[in-house]
């Protein structure tokens, strides 16, 4: 693998696989930035293998998944990679933008800003959408026509939005605890309105709730688990919106309810191998 | 359960079970105290599980496992519970305690100081053997005549020698790139040379090899994994002593070693469910 584009931060051999952070500088954000890739150890040049990438939460990192939510363990037996992102650009020295947690740094919303003075490096829509994926492909023995996207909260909002906006890009599509009308709600309305003006139009293309109501579908299931337990899912998560959205839209969703779970990892970690069974049996035919 | 002794700092479903993270006030310590415990969901007042000890490594906390080791999934379905410990006591308020890495926070040893000043507080020996398996079987559905104990590093070297103390207490006893014998390798001299001081035959009782030397075994096999990339492998680790002290012995002693793995939880993850295994085989009869 060629990999001279790239800074290995640390790697390691996991579950017969191998797991490795990297940095890179990336043409879109304009800025070094950094992800992680798994390699099942069924993965070669010779047997490229489908992939999952995995969008993290406010305030997390391209680490925090891998660390936290114990997946590697079936990805290497379902014989996936993942990759993993950062969650926003970093170093783009924009006043501000480490003060909130919810906002700025550590809250990219997977999209690309077109207000400055945001407009420049947050641009994590066409990161997702085309540099990841056309890096990781180059450079790693993945195959980029079995793709799929999970997220986690603002990560869910990522995979769904992009799933929607792409099916045939992103085969599968499932998300934990997502984001799913950020127009509607307080973290969204915050981020959009710093990062993306007033236009609600825009604001409707960042919404999977919007974007089912817009007619945008994806031919296979959305798998999307939800903990009843969670402390934002009132006033941030309202699935019942995507719900709706998805009857009336004739889009297929396997949402599921849990009883007692937060908003942790401790409850993605719990169904995570479900998400990886999800996406295999759509990418490999199972 | 009765839980007016402890604070309850978070608590989550995880895997059908529950997982809390407690401080208490330790007698043993004369300090705040925290701990972890993941109760699978087969336990109840009526069933009592076996349960693990869980022993972390250097600059380790009573999170570190449970967040990186991805193993309840596996200790809810073996229906295992799991106590996890600090890594030394905090706030004693001993000078320089916090400066080094590898000694004083975070660096405990497991073992009883008696050199002044950590013997006041640094006697998390007794903690292990005695408090906390006393405390967490009184609060929680664990059932104390089957209970194991396991480590990483530091932690390694905790399980083995208090496995190798009270074999009848700790009935299974693993360990992941344990430091197996801390009397000739740097990170136990220094720490032994502070806490224990310069009697030798106090040192020896806190070393698994000069344990298995001094008579010492268990009835159960030791499982160990190595990773044989570990960066602490020649310097601290020296799996090859334990191997002979074994033999010698005549320990029944299950060493595995893993190519290219190296001294993070990204091996220890790799090897996880194994050891539970290991643990539930023993303490449940399989």
């Amino acid at each position: 693998m060629k990999k001279a584009a790239l800074t290995t931060r640390s790697d390691h051999v996991c579950h017969g696989g191998r797991l490795g952070f990297y940095e890179h500088q990336s043409d879109v954000l304009g800025l070094p930035a950094r992800f992680a890739v798994f390699v099942p150890p069924s993965a070669s040049a010779q047997n490229k293998v489908p992939v999952v990438h995995v969008l993290a939460g406010l305030t997390c990192t391209e680490e925090t998944f891998f660390i936290k939510a114990g997946a590697l363990a079936e990805a290497a037996k379902l014989g996936l990679a993942l990759v993993a992102t950062d969650t926003s650009p970093r170093g783009a020295g924009i006043a501000g933008e480490d003060q909130d947690w919810d906002f700025g740094t550590g809250a990219g919303f997977y999209l690309d800003a077109v207000q400055q003075p945001w407009a420049s490096h947050y641009r994590m829509g066409s990161y997702i959408a085309q540099e990841l994926p056309a890096l990781t492909e180059a450079l790693f023995p993945l195959d980029g026509t079995r793709r799929g996207i999970m997220g986690h909260s603002m990560g869910g909002h990522g995979a769904l939005v992009h799933g929607l906006r792409n099916p045939s890009v992103w085969k599968s599509v499932s998300a934990f605890a997502p984001i799913v009308h950020p127009t509607a709600v307080p973290w969204g309305q915050k981020a959009f309105s710093h990062y993306l003006g007033t236009d609600q139009a825009l604001w409707r293309q960042y919404d999977a709730v919007c974007l089912l109501e817009d007619g945008k579908t994806h031919s296979s299931a959305l798998l999307v688990d939800q903990g009843m337990g969670d402390q934002f899912l009132e006033r941030e998560l309202q699935p019942w919106h995507l719900k709706k959205a998805a009857e009336n839209a004739g889009q297929e969703l396997r949402l599921r309810e849990h009883e007692g779970y937060d908003h942790s990892y401790w409850f993605v970690q719990s169904f995570a191998a479900d998400h990886l069974q999800h996406h295999a049996a759509i990418l490999k035919g199972l």
